[in-house]
């Protein structure tokens, strides 16, 4: 870093003296670099008392590591410092205002993991405005349906997803992922409307959210059933789940993120600003439909993290360019419960898994796999992944999620399941990393929010070790005869057989024992040919492999040899798109 | 870790659902490991809020690493794991109750790094009591004043400080440091009071305080100048500042920490909490007088993390067991600026700096050193000693920290110093790690918080590329012919001669100049026999030594050579002490 000229530095500081003192009220700063990256703080706060707000992350790292690499877009050879992405931010921030958003108001962002959504991320909170991602490979009637439920009074849409913003009645800015090059761009006519308080006023005409309650952003959920809820979460939840999720991943100022989860996904579990907390580097990359830029990136860019869904990581590890990375990386997998298989063969690709869990509603993971020290010492290697496989804990900064009995009464504060890794019950949450409420939606938060606790919907049974073993989804559970078999169980059985690349399991009615469990299956490309016209083969040779691994009740009545799975943008398998194929027997949902 | 008996379990928890039951309007959890750890929610809170409360980490650790060593006391042979410390905690927590100690009633506690206080730092939140932790090396006189002045209505007194409490009117515990061993022992007698209830009732007894901003602890500042002044935090703040010490710290659970800051002092930084937060172990150690068992326990105990002023990192650097330590080692110094010369030793012994500032008004340490990449490229190995000797930005947590010019106007927000390296202002702090106020004392409360900044009387330049220098409290500043000489530039160069080992410099009356420096020097061991007698002579050799390092005004006028330096028990030199040699012919104060 080299010294700046003072000369030059003191005229600066008088003219932005100058500037300063005409902000009325406001607590202003007139050291030229403090002018530049201070927020005004709301007024009549105690000494003591800030707000928690996650966009001071963004402030403090632009103050305190100005040439640190913030963001780089490699696919169009573009960088931004710290310093220059801050005052970035904060010249949209000033186009937003210009353009009339109001405090409160929604935004809506359609766009795949480049700038301008991991911009807006930063921006809206800047003007109190309310971010409302949108999935991209929503239909336009679904994104037609959440721009009207969310009250959005603007779309910003990257120009590959232009058309699915066409029916909306306001305005409409349309991003051509230029980096700023391109002055014909109407996201960078935004940004440069902005430009000229952001040069001469900054940072401090910007003035801190006074409630740490406030929205941050409405999150519709990817919706596998009914109509998409609008998840809204709070400044305070969004900066604590940060926190969190940057002491659970360990990101330092000298992590590189790579940006394979979806930033629309529950704003990228919060990882936007546990980047920011830490001073880190993020590198975007718009599709991950092709993995060779994501093996590219991991050395090109000295990548240490990146989340996914298992499906995500399973294409990452079966990919022709994969191979041991020389560096470590640390992964967070959620989205689905991975395999023990697919933790172990990432984790001998120096891909070190943390292994969690949760859901929009907190604001994505909320607890992770606590590995012991004692399980490297104790536990053989297939029991050893068994329990990373497993839940899980809560983060550092929510409370602790239970097991519940689902039928134990509310108002005695619910019962827990016993510890004997066989009763099911509902895992619940509750604490600052849980959302705010449902966007208009009263009697959905109502009915989440029973006896006080956050209802994920989601199966699960405590192990006597005290770890969760994530079961199902209530409706992924089937039940043969009496007796609940686990979806997830028999997916950990069929993916140990060696030519099974991914599969799904669902239930499928019978005559007999009321349902029983299909399994649609991808085979590994090497075993594809080997069983080409030989589906009768595979079949008993797969029925074959899995009967020492599960009961009775739970063994696969069907299989089915599949090319491809349905999946959400986020990875999930969307089964009940499986069930529709048995729905002509029993209703999908 | 062995699974339990399923049956035995069934029982307890067929027995605890009972005693759940008959938990009136709290949460009970009936899973008996929840029933333990899991403390009862003040009642009402929404599904998505949680005050901010460092007690959760502790039972969060006890829960989620049951069996990971919390605490060691080698001195005995004692250790706990967090099941077995939170347990305990536990019962201190109803016995206190059982006493009488009521919710906002203050506990003084006396006691050196042993686990009594660090018992009592995590059980008096659990009945919402508050901590009054007194500096061991306090007459009995101040002892009287901090007791009368907080209003503590009990002592808890370590035997070898016991009789600092014997004026005390009020019931007096005193603790035989025996981890537990010696029935005889009135603090163990006091936990065993409240283990009936940890027993059975457990955690969920014990609720959650309601108001995150409610009175933690009321720590005294040591007084280098009038009366000692009760500093009352925070629930949040300690929370807060407890997240940010890990963050900077790098703290994880597999990092031991040594107790060799005091506990007693602001909380021992947080510490308690953030080793918690991590899950991390912490070994005590009742006297830092002799190095050695410091230097058994760095590698006996795999010390990862410690905290000291730089006088004791002297100590531990000159010390003869001193040795390049096989393991990484990160210690945070602060307490007094160290010097260039102290940071360069310790991290020539692996023992890694992490160069804070603060006061026990900002829950310790506050501002960080950022250590930027460029500087092992870009700067030579002394420039890159000196700025790890500066200051530093403020942690992820907090606000940043300003430097501001004394005479500008608090209405305005006050000017920050021209960022030159030579405009001196007074560096002052807002946001979530600032004391809440000085307790009974809203006229100093009034002073400190003037213009909504906390002010630390500490002096600093803004260096051009954004870092603070500390250049010393107001009243060390050597005004020497109308030149602003600062003691610790002095000191520094002092520090440079090879046969200094520790220093302290003072302004003394002039008649000239006004002022002038005095040096107080002890001399390395190798050094005593070569200069003894001979003071004349090291006089003028270390007269010579620093001309060139100093300009005239700031060069000492006298040189003293003394066998030891007062100082506080943080190990802060007591420059007061030193003045007063000189306070017939000025006032010290």
């Amino acid at each position: 870093m080299s010294d700046q000229n003072d000369a030059s530095q003191a005229q600066a500081a008088a003219r932005l003296q100058h500037i300063g003192n005409q902000l009325d009220g406001e607590q202003a700063f007139f050291n030229p670099n403090r002018l530049k990256f201070a927020a005004g703080m709301p007024r009549g706060r105690a000494v003591n008392n800030t707000p928690l707000n996650p966009l001071t992350f963004l402030l403090r790292s632009a103050y305190i590591r100005p040439q640190r690499i913030a963001m780089k877009h490699p696919a169009i050879g573009v960088e931004w410092t710290y310093a220059e992405w801050a005052m970035r931010v904060c010249a949209l921030a000033y186009g937003l205002k210009k353009r009339g958003i109001k405090p409160g108001e929604r935004v809506a962002v359609i766009c795949p993991n480049a700038p301008m959504i991991l911009d807006l991320i930063q921006a809206l909170p800047a003007i109190h405005g309310v971010i409302v991602p949108m999935n991209i490979r929503l239909t336009k009637p679904e994104v037609n349906y959440i721009l009207e439920h969310s009250g959005s009074v603007m779309v910003v849409v990257d120009h590959e997803f232009a058309h699915l913003a066409d029916d909306f009645k306001g305005p409409v800015i349309v991003s051509k992922d230029s980096g700023g090059r391109d002055p014909s761009c109407q996201y960078e006519q935004l940004i440069d409307e902005g430009r000229h308080e952001a040069d001469t006023v900054g940072w401090p005409g910007h003035t801190l959210i006074e409630d740490e309650e406030s929205d941050y952003a409405i999150c519709y959920t990817s919706g596998t059933t009914g109509r998409p809820k609008g998840v809204v979460t709070t400044y305070r939840g969004t900066y604590l789940a940060a926190l969190s999720n940057a002491a659970e991943s360990r990101i330092f100022t000298e992590s590189n993120y790579l940006w394979i989860l979806p930033a629309f996904h529950a704003i990228g579990w919060t990882f936007p600003f546990a980047i920011t907390a830490a001073s880190a580097g993020q590198v975007c990359l718009r599709s991950v439909g092709d993995y060779s830029p994501i093996w590219e990136s991991i050395t090109r860019d000295k990548i240490s993290h990146y989340c996914g869904a298992p499906t995500v990581q399973i294409g990452i590890c079966n990919h022709p360019q994969a191979r041991k990375v020389p560096h470590d990386i640390r992964t967070m997998i959620a989205g689905a419960a991975p395999s023990a298989f697919l933790i172990k063969t990432l984790e001998k690709l120096n891909i070190n898994v943390i292994h969690v869990y949760g859901l929009t509603e907190t604001y994505g993971p909320i607890t992770n796999c606590i590995q012991h020290p004692e399980w490297a010492v104790d536990l053989d290697e297939d029991e050893f992944y068994r329990r990373k496989a497993m839940q899980g804990h809560a983060f550092v900064g929510s409370d602790e999620a239970r097991v519940i009995r689902p039928d134990s009464d509310p108002s005695k504060g619910y019962e827990d399941v016993t510890p004997n890794g066989k009763e099911v019950g509902e895992i619940v949450m509750r604490g600052n990393i849980v959302m705010k409420e449902y966007w208009k939606n009263p009697e959905a938060t109502a009915e989440a929010f029973e006896g006080g606790w956050f209802h994920s919907g989601d199966l699960a049974v405590r192990m006597p070790y005290g770890m969760i073993s994530i079961q199902d989804r209530s409706k992924d559970i089937i039940i043969s005869g009496g007796e609940n078999a686990s979806s997830l169980s028999i997916e950990s059985a069929i993916y140990q057989h060696p030519d099974v690349l991914e599969c799904a399991v669902v239930a499928r009615p019978h005559e007999k024992f009321g349902e029983r469990a299909h399994s649609f299956i991808i085979l590994r490309p090497h075993a594809q040919a080997k069983w080409a016209g030989k589906e009768d083969e595979f079949n008993v040779d797969l029925k074959a492999f899995v009967k020492p691994l599960l009961p009775g009740f739970a063994r696969p009545e069907w299989v089915e040899v599949v090319p491809e799975l349905p999946k959400t943008s986020t990875g999930k398998i969307q089964k009940h798109e499986l069930r529709k194929r048995f729905s002509s027997i029993i209703p999908s949902q």
